[in-house]
C-alpha cells in the first residue's frame, strides 16, 4: 500500500511534468516562423510540423484528463483506473515518440536546403520544441512503465 | 500456465511477423532511388531516412535475439526473460515507432517539393518503407501489451 501510494505520486508528478514540457512546447512551436526578404517560412507550411503540433495538442488534453483522474485516485484511494491508466499511459508515450521524431527528421533534412543558414532562428525554435516534445515523451515512456508494473496490482 | 504458454506462442508469432516486416521494409528503403534528367534521389542523401534504415537494422538485430529467447523459454519452459522482454519490448517499440513517424513526416513534406510528381517512383518506396515499418511496429505494441500484463507472473 505504501508503495503503491508512492508510485503514484511518482506518476502524478512526472505527468504533471509531462504537462510543462507539452504546455512550453506548443508557444515555442506555434512562434516557430521567419521571414528571409519576402521568403516566408512558418510551421504551418509543412504538414510534419502541424502533424507535432497535433500531438502536443492531444497529449496536453489527454494528459490533463489523467492529472484529473490521477488526483482523484489519490484522494479517493481508489484503483479502477489501472487498465485505463496502463493503455493511456502507452498511447500517450508513443504519440509523443512520434511527433519528437518527425519534428526531429524534418528539421534535420530542411536545414540541408538552407546551407548558409539564413533560416537559422526558425530551425532553432522548430529544434527546441522537438526537444521539448522529446522531455515530454521521456517523462510518459516513464510513467509507461510504472503504470505496467501496476498492472499486477490489479484487484 | 495454459494461459501463460499461449501468451508465449502468441508473442512468438507476433515477433517473427515483425521480423518480416522489417525484412522487407529493409529491402525497399535501401533501393528507394530514382534519378530524373541528372537530378538523383537517393535514400542516402537524407538524414531522416538513414535514421530510418538506422532504426530497421537495429531493430531486426534485437527482434533476431527476442525470438531467439523467446524459442528458448518455450523449449525450457522457463520465465526468467520476462523482465528483459518487457524493457526490451519497449524500447523495440518506441524506436519503430519514431522510424515510421520519421519517415513519413519526410516523404509527406519532400513531395511538396515535387508536385509534377517526377519523382513519383522514388515517394511511392519511401512510403512503402514507412508503412512496413508501421506494421512492425503495430506487431511489436501488441508484444510490448503482452509482455506487460506477463509481468505479474515474475517468481
Amino acid at each position: 500500500m505504501e508503495s503503491s501510494s508512492g508510485a503514484r505520486v511518482t506518476c502524478l508528478i512526472l505527468r504533471i511534468l509531462t504537462f510543462v514540457f507539452l504546455f512550453i512546447s506548443f508557444f515555442v512551436l506555434v512562434t516557430t516562423s521567419q521571414t528571409v526578404e519576402s521568403v516566408k517560412f512558418h510551421f504551418n507550411n509543412f504538414h510534419t510540423y502541424r502533424y507535432v503540433l497535433a500531438t502536443i495538442i492531444i497529449g496536453v488534453v489527454f494528459n490533463l484528463l489523467q492529472i484529473a483522474f490521477s488526483l482523484l485516485n489519490i484522494v479517493k484511494g481508489a484503483t479502477g483506473t489501472i487498465l485505463f491508466d496502463f493503455f493511456g499511459d502507452k498511447f500517450l508515450s508513443y504519440l509523443l515518440a512520434t511527433g519528437t521524431a518527425a519534428g526531429f527528421g524534418l528539421s534535420v533534412d530542411l536545414q540541408t536546403l538552407d546551407p548558409d543558414d539564413y533560416f537559422g532562428t526558425f530551425f532553432d525554435k522548430a529544434y527546441a520544441a522537438s526537444a521539448l516534445l522529446l522531455f515530454a515523451f521521456f517523462c510518459s515512456a516513464a510513467v509507461s512503465i510504472i503504470s505496467s508494473f501496476a498492472l499486477s496490482k490489479r484487484p
